[in-house]
Formats: C-alpha cells, sequence, structure tokens
C-alpha cells in the first residue's frame, strides 16, 4: 500500500477536500497528519482545539483514505516552554539549554514533560481512539534525532542518580562494578555521582556505559509512557507505531524502544543518508551514486527495520525529491522514487508513505520536495507515484511478513556505545565494520537479515555473522548456543564485561565456548598503514584493528605478515582477530557460504537482488539498461528480462 | 590627495612636531587621528582632558595637514565597562558575554552604550567641530569587524521584540508571515520571541532573516545616532565618513549604514584579505598573487566602496608592508604600495591614507608595518609613496565623483542574508557567484559598478547582471523595469518573498515579467560532481547549484545534459538557471558585452585595466614587464608602453 | 637501574607477595606506589586509612624492592570536591568548570586546594619519611597534563591581579609596560584587570605574556609547596623527583619547576607522542616508525630531561606495549621496549621503570598494555625487560651524571609563550623550530646537550645553537657573553623585550653585540610557497618566517633569492634570519662542527648514536639488520658488528 505526509494545518480549508480527491485519485492509501500540531490543538493548557483536526479527519476519511494519526510531542509549544522551562534539554558538549524555536526540544527525563506529553497524547487518543477514519498511531517523531537522545540537565542528573541507585543497590557495588578505585573516582553515596561530561580527560568508561543504557531506558520509559497513553483509549483495531531514522545514528536500544509497538515505521531519505555518509569519498566513489544514494544503505535500514518489526514494516516517510539537509542535496535520478518504494516492499514493507504532499512554501522545509509542487502541480515524484500505485497490484499482498532470510548478522546497542566510548583508534568504527559484512553479502546476492542479540532466535539460520558482539550477556550467549548455522566473529566481540572491563580470562571471554582462543594484545593502525592477512595464499590488508591472539585446538585459516593466526575456525565457529579489506571478507564469504548451502549471485556494484515470497526484485543503479539476472524460465511480473536505467524487475 | 593614520598617543610629545614635518614633507595631506584615543580623552565619566589633543591637533595643522578626527567609540574604557557592565555583546556561538580587553566590546542594542557614546561622539564634535584644522569626521572604526553585528544579549533580545512588534503590528501577522504554524512554532504575544540561537536544530529562516534586518538596523542606527551627535556641533564644511571593512564581510545594509555619510572610506588590505580568500588555493594559484593580492579582490571592494559613496571615496587605510592578522602575512612585492595606491585612484578615490606612519612596538598590532620602522627610520613602502605622491601632481584632480561604467552588477544585502540562512548547497556562496561574474568581467577588461538594489538608478547600464537577487522588493522591481540594458539574472533570483517563503506562484516570482519561466525543482551538488551546460556547441560544466525550469515564450540558450533548457532569453533579459564555470560566463559575456556595445579587451590573469574620465590605468601584477595594452597614438601620463613588473601605465 | 609502577589498590591483597616475588626475579629494583590513591587513604577529611598501605610497602619491601612513592594530589577525591567546589579549574575556552569525573580536576590558583593538597602530602611524608623500604618520592603526577596549567578560575583571577600588583606595582607602571595606550586599554587599577580570555578579539600581547608567565608561576608555587611538605618529615636520604610529560608540551617554565626537586623523571610514550606528531605525515612517512616512534623524539625529550636534572635523571613510566590515548595505538616492533630501555641510559638515565606492572582490566586506562597481561601471564615486552635487566649488568654504573655533550641547543620557555601568543605566521611553531635542529644534529651522530636559557653554563660547549630566543633578559645574555664556542642564533631571536614590545632599536636588540644586523621586516608565508636561500652555491628552501636584515659589520654567508643578506656571521656568532630546509641546516652545521672540531658521523633515518661515559651506543630503527658504525677495534659490550632488526649495539 502507499501513503503520504499530510500537513492540513499548513493549508487554507478549502484545500483539504480536493487534496484529498487527488491523493485517492493517485493511488494512495493511507494518509498521516497531526505530528507538529500540538500549538494548533491546545491553545494553552488544558484547552483544546479540536475542531479543525475534526473536519481535516472527516475530510480525508470521506475521500476513502485511511488516517494515521501523529501525538505532536516532538513539537511543545511555546505556552509550554515558557511555563515550565525545566523541559528543555542542555546540550552535552556546551551545557547550554536548546531553547524553542525549532523542534525536539524537551528532556526526557523531565517529569514536567512526560506528564505534558503523556496529557496531550491521552487527549488525542480519548477523542480519536474510536473514530472509524483512524486506522493507527504514530508516537511523536522521530525519537532522538537531532542528538537529543543524551541530555546534561538536572533532571537527568537526578535520574541518573536514581537510576544508579537501583541498579547497584549501594554505592560500593557501584565502585567495584565500576572500578572506581583507579584515580580515587569512588563516592560515598549517589547523591554525589556527576553527569560524565565536563570534567578535565575521558571519564570512565563504565560510568558513561551506565549513562548510555540511562539515557536509552529514559527514551524507552517514555515513548513506553506514551504508547500506554494510546493504548488507554483507542480501540484494538487501531494499531501503533513510530516512525524511527536509520537506527544506528540514535543510541539508543531499538529492541527496547520498539517492542511495545504493533509494528516499526522508518523514514527514507537515501539521498540525505548518502551524501552524509560519503561526505568523504571521492568524486569517482559518489558521483554513480548521488542521485541514486549508496546501494547498500537504503537496504541496510529497510533490513534492519525488519528486523525490528513485529510484523511487516512501514516506509512512513518516503524521500520524493531533492531534501534541504543534506550538506549537498541533489535531485533523484529518473525513476528512482518508483525505484525506492519497490525497493521497500522487496525489503519487507507493507506501506510507502511519501513525505509529503505538498512542498510547503514557508519556514524550515521550503526547499524540501513533495509529490507536488507549491503551485499545485505535480511535481516530479508523481508519475512514479501514478506508475508505482498501478504495479502495487501486480505484487500481490504485502502486508505479512516477509520470511527469514539464510544469513543473519548479529547487531546490539552494547557495540555502538562501547565504540563510541573507547575509540582505542580512529580508524575503527563498530556501523562501518557491519556495513562492510552487509555491503560484500549484498554484492554476492544473498538476502540478510539482522537479528538483534539475545532477543531473536538464529535456529533458521545457515551463516550468521557477528561483526562484533564487544558485551556478551546470558540471553546473546544462549541464543547464539542455540543457533545451528557457521558462525562468524569479528573482532572485538567478547571484549568486555557487562561493566565495561576486560573479559575475564581476555576477550573473547565466554564466546572461547565457540572459539578456543585467547585476545592477548590489541593494535590499531592508520587506515593507510596496513599491514597484511593471508588467505588461501591470496594476500590482503589487515588493519585499523588488529588482535594477537593465543590460540588452543582451532584451524588457522588465515595468517598475519610475520605467520602467527589471524583468522581460527573450531567446528562451526570462526574468529577473525582483525578488520580487513572487501576482499578478504568476500573470498571468506563466499567460502563459507558455500560450504554452509547459501546460494549466490555475485554482482556489479550497480546491481542487487532481493527475494520476497517467491517473487525476486532486481534493482539496476545504473544509468544504463542491464540483463536481469533471472532464471530460464522465470515469469516477469514487473519488467523484464533487460532493466532500464535505475529500473527495477520483478520475476516468479 | 595622500594621507596616513597617527596615533599622536602613542609617542612622546617631542616627537610630534617633527612627525608633522616628515609627513608634509612626504607628500601627504591628510592625517587621521583619534580613533581608539577614549581612554585618554576622558579619564572617568564625564572628566575630559583635552589638551593633548589640542595640542595634536594644533601641531599638525600647523605643518600643513588636514585633520580627520575619529571619534573612538570602537574602544569603550575600562571604566565604562566596569560601571555599564550591560554594554557587553553576547556570543551567539557561546553565549558568553566578549568582555574588555581587545576592542568593540559593545553591544548596539545597548541604550546605555547609544548614550555613552553619543556623549563621547558630541562632546569631540563640540570641541572640534569649528577647528579650523580638522576637516571632516570618521565615526567609530571599523563597524561589524570581528563578527560584531549580532550578540545574544538581553539588550538584543529585548530590542528585537520590540523590533517585531514594530514590524508586525500583532503576533498573529507575525505568526502567518514566517510560518510558525509549521512545528507548532506560533506564539502568543512579542514578549514570548527568542533571539534565533542555542536550538535543537535550526531555526525557521524568516526568524532569521528578520533577526538579521533587526541586527543590520541596530548598527545602522547606532551609527545615525553619531552622525547627528556629529553634525549637531560640527561647521558644514567639516564631512563625515566612515572606514568600512570588505563590504561582504559585516552583513549588514551598507546602503542604510552609509547614507547619512558625506562619502564612504574603505579600509584596504589586499594581501591579508587575499591570504583568507584563498587560503584552501593551490600553492600554484596562490603563489603568483601571495605578495599583489588576488587580482580582482582590491578592485571589487574598490568598486563596491564607489557604488555606496556619494561622491568620490577614500582609502582610509592602506597597507604599507606585512599585516599581523591573516594566517600567513607575506611583504608586498616590490612597488605594490605605489601599485595599489594608484589602482585606488584608477577606481574613483579621491584620498589614499596609510595605514600607520609609524610601526608601534607594542600593544596587539606591533608587528603591523607602517611608513616608519619602529626605529623611525623609513620602511619600506616610503619610497614608493615619494613616488606616487609625485605622480599624484600628473593625474589631475581626484576629488571627482568617477563617471559610471557601462556594466552594473546589481547587489544586495538580503541575498547574502538568504544565503548564510538557507545554504541548501555547500557549494553555494551568494559572494562566490558574485564575485565570479566580476572577475570574469575584469579580465575583459571591462569597468565595472556596483549598484545596490533599489537603491541605484540604472538607466545609463548597457549590461545589468543580477548575480542573485533573491529576494525583489518594490523599489528593486522598479529600478529593472526603468533600466533599459540587457539584463542577466543568476538563478536563486526571485526565490523569496520578503518574509523567506518561496515567491508566489513559484521563483522567481515577480521577475517572471522579465523571464516567463518556473523554477520548478533545485539541486545542490558537490562542487567536483557536475552535470553540463552546452551553449553554442561548448560544453561547460553545470554544478553546485540546478534549477530545473518550465519556459514560457523564451529562447532557450543554454541547455542542460539533458536537454532541458538551463539558460533562456526573453527580450533584452536572460536567466542563467545553473552555477557554471568561468569559461561558460566569458563566451557569455563576451557576446551580451558585443549586443550591448560594450567594448572588452581580453587580458592576462596578472593585467588589469580601468578608466576614470580620459586616463586609462593598466596595472601589471606580474613579475616581468608587459606591453601595454593601450592605442597607437596614446599619451603616456605615468609609465609607458613597456609595464614595468607590478607596475603602472597611464594614458591618455 | 630498572623499576615498575605498580597499584596494589587495584589488586586482591593476596596477589602483593606474589606480585613482589616476580618483579624482583625479574630483575626489578624500583617500585612505584600511591599516586591516585588518595580516596583510598584519605576517606573523609582528616579521616586516615594507613593499615593497607602500610601492608603494601612492607610486602614489597620484604621482597627486596625498593618503593618510590607517589603523593596522590593528582586525584583529589569526590568528598573534597564537593565539599569544597572553589578548587575546580574552570576551562580557558568555553568557561565551563571542569568537573570531578577523571584526573587533574584542580586549580593551581585554589587556596583552599593548596591547603589540601599540602596536608595530604605532609601526612604521606610524616607517616613513611623515615620507612626504611622508601627510598624517594614523586610529587603529584605530571603537572599540566589535558590543558591544566592554565585556568579561568575566580581564584586564578584573584591570583593574577595580587601578581601583576606585586610584578608592576603601580597601576602606570602596568599600562605602561603593556603599552595600554593602544584601544584604550588602560586600567585604573589592579581590580580592573581581567584574564584574557573571551574577549572580541586577540587581548594584549603583554597581558597574555603576563598571564603566562603568572600560571607558570602558579604551577611551581604549588609543586614547591609540596616538595616541602615531603622535605619537612622526610629523611635526608630520601629523595624528591617529579615525572615529568614532554617539557616543551605543558607551557611552564620547567627550570623552575624542577629546580627544588633532587632530579627530574620523565614519562617515556614514543609510540602515542610519535602519533600525535606525525598525525599530518603520509604514510610512506610514517609506516617506518609507527612501531618504534620517531627516530628523534624520545631522545629529545631524553636530552631535554637530562638539561633540567641535578644528576641522573629517570625514566618514571615507559610504555611497555600499546597505549589506549593516541589517536592510533600500534603494538612495539619486536625488541624496542629494551630498545628504547636502552636508549634511555645512553641518554643519561639512572633507572628505566615500566608502566604498569599488570594490565589492570577496568576503567580508564585497561587498554594500556603492562608487563603482564590482565590474566595474569607475561605479555610481549616481560622477555625483553628480562634481557634488558641482564645486560644493565654489562653497562656498568649508570647512577652518575653523563658526561656534557660538545654542542648545547639553548631554550626557554618565554620563546614558546611568544610563539604561542603571537604567531604571525600559520607556518611558524617555535618547538618545530628547534627540533629542526636537534633532528638534523643527531642525523649526523652528534650528542646534544639541551641547556636553559640564563640558567646552565655554556664554556663548555664548542657550538651552540640559539633556534630562537625571543627574549634576551640578563642572566641569558651574561651567560652567552661567557660562552667561547661558535654561536648560530635563529630568526626572531632577540625580537621582544621582557613586557613583549619589539626590542630597542629593532630586533634582535642587545644581541646586536654577538652580530650587528637590524631585523628591518618580517614576512610569513605559506609552508608550500618558499622562497629561496643560497649558501655555497647550493639553492635550498626558505620559508615561513622571513626577515629582511640590514647589516652592519658582518659577513654574508648566505643570501635569499633577491641577493639581500640571509645569513651573517661576525666573529664566533652567525645569525640565521629566515627558516629553511633540512638540508641547508645540515650544511651549515657540518661545517660549523668541521670549524669548531665536533666529529661527525652522518647516519641513515634509522640509525642514531649516543655516547655515555666511554660507552657508544647504537639505535637500529630499521627491520633489516645494520653495521655498527663502530671504529676498528672497538670492544662490543652489548651486540655486535651487525645490529640487528630493532636492535641495539654498545662498544667501548
Amino acid at each position: 500500500m502507499l501513503g503520504v505526509c499530510y500537513y492540513p494545518e499548513h493549508w487554507p480549508e478549502e484545500y483539504w477536500a480536493r487534496d484529498a480527491r487527488r491523493m485517492h485519485a493517485l493511488g494512495l492509501s493511507y494518509v498521516r497528519i497531526g505530528e507538529f500540531a500540538w500549538g494548533r490543538i491546545e491553545k494553552s493548557e488544558g484547552v483544546f482545539d479540536w475542531a479543525w483536526m475534526d473536519r481535516a479527519i472527516e475530510t480525508l476519511g470521506a475521500a476513502g483514505l485511511k488516517v494515521v494519526l501523529g501525538t505532536p510531542t516532538a513539537t511543545p509549544p511555546k505556552w509550554l516552554c515558557a511555563k515550565y522551562p525545566d523541559i528543555l534539554p542542555v546540550d552535552i558538549q556546551t551545557g547550554q539549554v536548546r531553547g524553542f524555536g525549532s523542534r525536539r526540544h524537551y528532556d526526557f527525563s523531565s517529569e514536567t514533560y512526560l506528564r505534558q506529553a503523556e496529557s496531550i497524547t491521552a487527549a488525542m487518543a480519548e477523542r480519536y481512539g474510536q473514530h472509524p477514519h483512524v486506522v493507527g498511531w504514530q508516537t511523536d517523531n522521530e525519537l532522538c534525532c537531532h542528538d537529543t537522545t543524551m541530555s546534561a540537565s538536572p533532571a537527568a542528573l537526578e535520574k541518573f542518580r536514581a537510576y544508579c541507585a537501583k541498579r547497584y543497590g549501594n554505592i560500593e557495588t557501584l565502585n567495584a562494578a565500576w572500578g572506581n578505585v583507579f584515580w580515587s573516582m569512588e563516592y560515598d553515596g549517589f547523591d554525589q555521582i556527576d553527569l560524565p561530561f565536563f570534567t578535565v580527560c575521558e571519564t570512565n568508561p563504565a560510568h558513561r556505559l551506565a549513562y548510555r543504557r540511562f539515557a536509552s531506558e529514559q527514551v524507552v520509559h517514555f515513548h513506553d509512557v506514551m504508547i500506554s497513553a494510546i493504548r488507554r483509549h483507542a480501540g484494538p483495531e487501531q494499531w501503533v507505531t513510530h516512525n524511527i531514522i536509520p537506527p544506528a545514528t540514535t543510541g539508543i536500544d531499538n529492541v527496547a524502544l520498539t517492542q511495545a509497538l504493533d509494528f516499526v515505521s522508518y523514514d527514507n531519505y537515501p539521498l540525505g543518508f548518502s551524501d552524509q555518509l560519503m561526505a568523504t569519498a571521492s568524486a569517482e566513489e559518489w558521483r554513480p551514486f548521488m542521485r541514486t544514494g549508496h546501494p547498500d544503505l537504503a537496504a541496510l535500514n529497510f533490513d534492519s527495520v525488519r528486523g525490528l518489526s513485529k510484523g511487516a514494516w512501514w516506509v512512513m516517510e518516503q524521500q520524493p525529491g531533492p531534501v534541504n539537509w543534506a550538506p549537498h542535496n541533489p535531485r533523484p535520478a529518473p525513476g528512482m522514487v518508483r525505484h525506492w518504494t519497490l525497493q521497500a516492499f522487496a525489503h519487507g514493507a507493507a506501506c510507502v508513505a511519501y513525505f509529503r504532499w505538498r512542498q510547503v512554501p514557508f519556514a524550515q522545509e521550503q526547499m524540501h520536495a513533495g509529490l507536488l509542487r507549491p503551485d499545485d502541480m505535480p511535481a516530479t515524484a508523481w508519475a512514479e507515484v501514478e506508475q508505482v500505485a498501478a504495479e502495487m497490484q501486480l505484487l500481490g499482498d504485502v502486508s505479512a511478513v516477509a520470511p527469514k532470510a539464510s544469513v543473519a548478522i548479529l547487531i546490539d546497542p552494547v557495540s555502538g556505545w562501547v565504540d563510541d566510548i573507547e575509540r582505542q583508534g580512529a580508524g575503527y568504527r563498530y556501523d562501518a565494520v557491519l556495513f562492510q559484512y552487509y555491503c560484500v553479502l549484498r554484492s554476492l546476492g544473498v538476502d540478510v537479515d539482522f537479528v538483534s542479540a539475545g532477543e531473536a532466535r538464529l535456529d533458521s539460520y545457515k551463516l550468521i555473522i557477528v561483526p562484533t558482539l564487544a558485551v556478551v550477556d546470558d540471553a546473546a550467549f544462549d541464543t547464539l548456543r542455540a543457533s545451528e548455522g557457521l558462525l562468524l566473529f569479528g573482532p572485538r566481540s567478547g571484549a568486555k564485561t557487562a561493566e565495561f572491563s576486560i573479559s575475564e580470562g581476555l576477550p573473547p571471554g565466554r564466546l572461547r565456548e565457540f572459539v578456543p582462543i585467547k585476545v592477548t594484545s590489541v593494535e590499531t593502525l592508520r587506515p593507510d598503514c596496513n599491514g597484511t592477512i593471508t588467505y588461501k595464499n591470496e594476500v590482503h590488508e589487515s588493519g585499523r584493528w588488529r588482535e594477537t591472539i593465543e590460540v588452543g585446538a582451532v584451524d588457522v585459516i588465515a595468517t598475519y605478515e610475520d605467520d602467527a593466526p589471524a583468522a581460527v575456525r573450531s567446528g562451526r565457529s570462526l574468529y577473525l582477530a582483525t578488520l580487513t579489506d572487501d576482499a578478504f571478507i568476500k573470498n571468506l564469504l563466499v567460502d563459507l557460504c558455500a560450504e554452509a548451502g547459501v546460494a549466490i549471485t555475485p554482482l556489479p556494484p550497480t546491481l542487487r537482488l532481493r527475494r520476497r515470497g517467491d517473487l525476486t526484485f532486481a534493482f539496476n543503479l545504473a544509468d544504463s539498461a542491464v540483463n536481469a539476472p533471472a532464471p530460464n524460465g522465470a515469469v516477469f511480473i514487473i519488467g523484464g528480462a533487460e532493466i532500464e536505467p535505475f529500473g527495477v524487475a520483478v520475476w516468479r
């Protein structure tokens, strides 16, 4: 299904009915409204104006559209900030209060704000929880965007102290857990604990990890209160979702954040995110993808979100043209809006909603394209949406959960926190390590699931890649033990205890049950100063992060320049002790896929495959046609044996 | 005429008479004193010491020099800051008070400071307003230097609220004008408005534009009060000027700032400004100009200042050797001080005053060269000033207004604010767009006037270039309509309303009267990832900022790589929808000059021409001799047919 | 002798005895403990727990180890910060209080902290000042690390005003000394003086120089109070030292800081410091040294520290493997821990102590290697320490002062401050200028002493290099006059008065007694835009900082591209007026060494020599063997005629 984001409050009321008719005629089924509209709903504390929203919903519903209601807690109005200035967050770099005038100016630890946000959410749910045109809810908007997870506010400090008291029970336990004997950092009581900011040099990593856990829990708690407020009043047929930004960018536990939702939504801006991701890429690297996005970036986020979602998932906001917020904002290549839409469905989406109906000529996002131009004429994307709306009919039912893939990548938020907190080498980034595996698998035409450590079951996967699992808790350990596929661990796995110490008996700690090795030393190198790793007589780069390992009963499958072991295997488990180049990863994964019985289809950089049910989707990111890698006898549902530039083919 | 900046308070009184005699003997006519001397004039509030200044003026005047008096408001003394700390400005990045200890530590919105500054200014004017040796006044010094236009002070907040109340009348009007319905940014009253700083993400561009207008008006108001204070006491023969820094760097409305002056002065530091401008240039690009300055940068500022000035204009401070404030501070090439001096006169200056008489051995500027070294011996520039003083006799009267050029570039401050506020593409800079046109015209040997949108009359120009005119107000519109020359609009012209919305009916809004097109989409690209624009079968770069246009009844004169229109013409008006390379601009301008009857003389990068009256000046920036591009029969006033390295030729 | 740093409080008490036995068995003689342990010694104000430390010392001593006690003032515990928040420093960039949670969170100007620090230091000294196992004391730890020399605290402001009142006597004197007439910066009283931070543009350099002197004196005063507190209670056989970081990085007067010590110690981290130093080097430049460190960086600091020390000096902390704090943290090449150890002895060390005994698995430094791994097994360095412990026997007595070298480099802190305060050219760095001379001399196989201006006697040196001596005070002047060797002054020598004015009669001021020249102008260039300097018909680069000089009765020995003098000589004194390339410096120094009778041995970049007494040490930094440059008949004490990769040879 398709949908669109709409802001009736931005337009004269006489536009509404025509807009609704055109939406429906275009083939859109859903329309999201309401998030950001707090100021128009609650004019001052407790004084509500529902009339306009009643009429808007009625008008949209009357045209045959299903309404998704966004709760407006991302934009507390000025009267609220003026009355309760303690709701404002505090910048962790500068110590400055982050004030009113844009959005997300609230502190997740503010009790005042929690109460106010719950109140407006409950009020909306009470009013529209039984409304026949309202099919579901979106909480807030893009939680944690604009670096809002962490705050240095008095409210955060108070709550963090309480969090510590609850987690550790008594201060001696905390001191021991964090190793506060180091540098005389021991506290006499929880009321002495500060936030880990504004110190002379780096704070205790255990302190920071505790704060990161706390900050994540604050967001989750806020969000859960909002979900509960909706569910108290909404009918059982109304679902609740949230539109998340790229999961790796928020610094929170996305599993916890989304567990109380009916499904998860994602805001998909391939060009803006790629411009940021590839900011330091050369012109040669960037030019082929500046109007398509990096070939694996949207897919990465699609697969990540599918992993979080209870069922099929949504794209709640789909880029329809140039956006306004990246350093450079190119126009999508012709056909890419359709391409991205079909790509989302290939990766398991149930609905793709475009952001936004009509480009608004004022305020912060006036340079952000819509389906309509500010002069109410169709923008470039319009015809592509028309096309894909028709094509949707051919795809069949997309509301069901997509089947599992054969290959899984295991992820967890703690590894990202560990990386942020203890970089050790400027060339190491958890996200980049993970992305490298993903890109290589995608270039081999392999479908990938992301599974969260400790949550998901791994039993159906033939190959499980653990790029890094810095902390192995009981749940993750049990999950890994219960798996049956080949297991590939990357460096830094099992490196730390839950309280950010080096693992007992050296890394990989309890992962030694899988691979009997000890990481005796780690070195980090400049990215341009590599050593080597040799695998099957081919020499590759070994760099950035390199571990020295002592091995027990393992097979050494790759070696460093000094013949020391660089990758080892024990039974179905492998441990790669270094970061390396794409070619090494590809060679290794080709071998592992062959062993595991995972079919591969090596692809050029501008061609990608994805299966959903019995359909195979092929995506051509090149500006020239390409032959679809379809088997003989394939029945084409969309497109044909030659895929046009930026085109898509789907066959059965 | 020539002059010099002098600080009698820096030197023992026994130096003064000898200094004065030497100035006069060197051929200097004017001497500027007094700016920065507040602490020596007013020792505590209301307690004045005029005696030393009386003697200084008397001594200088007695030697035949005309005195220009600077009012000292750029440096409020410590007693004033200590007594009235509310005069201090607040940094808009950090929120910190910017304290005493350097200069410009005052807030343009402080009523206290306005009163104090008016008081010292009036006191000086009262004392010297009839003095026979005092011929004129310089207000303050380099207003807005050191990023002082904007302040986050309580005074600025209070005045900004009042400004908004006055401009918009009621809060509903402001909310509507700014589009505050977006993100629930609506205010209930003017007392809720904040300064647009310290928010979570970007503030409303309309909010920021209002603040930029306000900040500019605060500076202008402060300045106007100072001018009035002088005029109340000064005799009618005493003129008032102000020494501005490069107009594009202050972020204010220079037309408004300078309108109450008798003429405008400029502080000319070609090497320091060029080192900053070309900071990222390669060594090959920079080396030829590191001791001459960029060939068109000083000229750009000369022509800009001439455009602002009521009559001929002054260089109030001319770099005489290495300065102290750029990242690198080379020595001028031999002859460049003379060269720059003659260049200023070629561009219409009436006087060039050197900064400063003698290098002072102490405090912040001790590494800044003067005409004399700290040991009182002539510095390198001395002989060049002697030479040019003699050559001045040959030039004739330079006090009159320079005649108009045939080509005008239209500028306005709002386009710069729009660029600052809504960058959209990291490769777009209003100043750079404007500078590209200017450099190409100068390389064609064409004289250029800068005219301010809405102020100047355009009727005598054969070719008018509008690099960008983001907001087209009535005055600018009428001026353009009343013009008769060829009109070339660059991209983003007519893009915004006065309140920073997208223009009605899409850009270029009311400029559609000139060129019937619609800008339906904008894309911004990385500077190294261009598309193309084809003009007369030559393919050029099209990049950074590219507009898609729908065209009415126009001629398409250049096209993008997909054959879509990239430049169009309707009657005498052209619209170029993209940024492009120098070669395209040159090809187009060569054609337009030919059509308009503007003579061109293509020049190498190290040779520049400029006419004043019946004189033609040629400036050789190369370290080798060059033939003067003079017509047969030219009569050389200065130099001859072969121009020496770094030399100048003037012919009639 | 060898030693190790140990933290009994980090480990279960049952480890202690075994640890002590293993230390002794490994060949270690000294063990440093106690610094950072404040929180375990003084649990709340005045409440001490000595028992554990008594037992630790007893256990270590019983195993035959000599204990060095560190006073714990680098880490005030939380109860102290909570009770006396005025002890915290304030960041000079942001104005924020730098809080508890890491280390060095105290203000050198806080009277409260001075009293508290003196109290804990005296208490320790009282308890252990006569202890038979305690042989000496280390004050605090790495004073001024983490940019803690300067603070913008109220305490610093109050003390700075008092400092100014004492130094200048009356405010008129200060105003005159600083040249405050410039920009109306004159004060009416000392209570008006601010710290030189948070202003609109740069403050008066004289103001900043005064603050730098003050800040240095605050550190020295604090340190002297601590030393006195120890000496009041400690027996005369117990010595006092301090472990300094690279002397050039603290911004203080290291001579003053260390004068009351018995000897000076240094913390040697060759890889971390080199990664920082060579951060912008190409991969080709960096790769050969990433596992050895820059060939001259550790040596530079060794020689600097030897210059400060009263007798032989110590390495108090020696890197034994990868560290945790540089941007990249490679593993040392095999043998480098032994190599660095012997290098320290070659440069005059009396003891090398490794940091640390066992890698601690928790808190900030858990990724910092030790001699033992966290699993208590020997780390890589262990075997190298075993080897070097045996080799120590062959070296003989290393407790005596190393003999003087023939070549001296004169250094002083004020030149560094002048450079920080008035950069003038982005390509000029005092430290880099000094380092260039040092590296060239080391590449010629020449031993170098660093002598501090005004302190040391120069009479025995054949060649004295003064890279820059910006301010020449009486003591330095007398020292130079009393010297007899060749004297080479670099640019900017004699440039400033003690109050940061240009020297009387132009630079080099009173150094004109040595070289009768006047620096009439200075230019600074981009590092990639050089001019030339010609010496003996060879053309070299002249760049970054170039002075124009007027010469008296001198020989011009090198010239600029315009034949102006670039280097001159008068008797035994030379003045080089420009920065230049290594080849020029090498050519000049080869000639000067020949004239002075200093033997040279030109070396490749990966080979270095150093003599101590009758021993010659050769250090091979290459990964291949090299022939030792030993004379015929050399008797090898360590190694032989072929030095193994990363190896060392010592001969007599």
